[in-house]
């Protein structure tokens, strides 16, 4: 993980999303496979909401390639959970996204993740160019690379 | 199915909860299954915040015995559900809830269904009397029984 | 529910399926939600293996109407669940299977319930009549009516 | 990811799994959320039945700190899946899986990843010495270090 127990100035994209009882597993809080069902909605609705994506029923449909978690600490309902987005890398075909989870309050991310969607053709599923609309609302929640500016 | 189609009326108590892009299926809505994880998430939070049950880890947990649905329109990702609740039946250990998802703004509701909880011994499981706190608060959304009052 | 703690004999087609770590809930047993999963897998199994329809892809498609259930007994991983399907009901455009869940070398339900679907053309999903292979394969699984034969 | 498209002589230990009719999602395929129940029901599995711990139940618990997977084939209902371990490293308290899902018959992995757990008590959730069933299990399934040998 590139950045352990970030901090909620390290994203520029948030969304607060409901936790459901089955979340949280045997033992008594929330599974480890959730996380990754709050990563995934938070860029789709990213996507939809702000970069310009028919989501679902585009043309252009983001196929995932690589995902990761580093889990800090447990979360879980009732309470619901804050995601956050940044950008970490844009390509030709591909937007590599940090993705994290907050309590809601806390200024640590409880989880932390990165999630990278290749963008395809929805009928022959091979890569395309990013979206225009894409491209730049990527750019715009870019993080910084060290020493830029 | 005893109330095909209710309006919102026809419940006392209601939350908005958010959808998932994995709740929907191969068929772009909703997947029936989702429906019932919003049932049972909103009896919790209802039991929680409003009846007085510590929930999980208090000394009495609801086991579910029954549970059913109907669905009449299609949810899913990328709206919420407006979760809606009313009792249908209080028994001595048990409560038989009226559940039911509306989109947002619709007055009739997309799925509806019933949800029978009872209430037993955290430890050996038995059957208890329905707490206090529960029994007031059961009572308190009650759906009046016909030619009642 | 019609046939409380049902055995094996009232039902004609069965399949084991997996359960997962997740399905468990914080009170440690099959949380109620993950029941009609089975089913639902259940069902698609059967009309894709026996009853001749693509499952997913065809041109006829099930869409849920109803579903129910009664749950006798926990259920729960690492244990693996039998699936168990008979229809109630052959109507011109639905079919409403009976289903169950048994632990293995049980002979007795774990969990009974219904699955009405209603088959629809894929495109307009407007209901058609059955094909005629589903037709054959639902009644080759049906309760024979109180009195039959 | 360390090792790209890992064939089967790669892992020593397999567990074939289920799929469902819901693990697909609006892309027709098995969402990417699924893989992490596969893994983590792989990892539980193989506690219980190889490595000695009760789980769930016993007195030392996994909790996961680190998982991530890589995407390079599509997998989804209605195959199976077959899971594959091996172990990348032993720690005092912790193990990380070498994790992947290869589609019955196939000889490269359609899906890899990395799982670690922390090995906790179960009361106070702090950190415990691996028990010695556990740590000749994971040992026996490790991959041997490069140039070990």
């Amino acid at each position: 993980m590139p950045r352990p127990r970030a901090r909620r100035d390290a994203y520029h994209h948030f969304r607060r999303l409901d936790t459901r009882w089955a979340d949280n597993d045997s033992y008594g809080h929330m599974n480890n496979v959730v996380h990754y069902a709050f990563f995934d909605t938070a860029v789709n609705l990213w996507l939809r909401e702000v970069a310009g994506l028919a989501v679902p029923g585009g043309d252009v449909i983001g196929l995932v390639v690589e995902t990761a978690c580093s889990y800090h600490e447990s979360l879980g309902w009732p309470e619901p959970v804050d995601t956050a987005l940044a950008v970490l890398r844009v390509g030709r075909s591909s937007v590599t996204y940090a993705v994290a989870l907050f309590r809601p309050g806390a200024s640590e991310a409880a989880a932390e993740g990165r999630f990278t969607h290749v963008y395809v053709d929805a009928r022959d599923r091979r890569p395309v160019p990013l979206p225009e609309s894409l491209r730049r609302a990527a750019e715009a929640i870019a993080i910084p690379a060290p020493g830029a500016g």
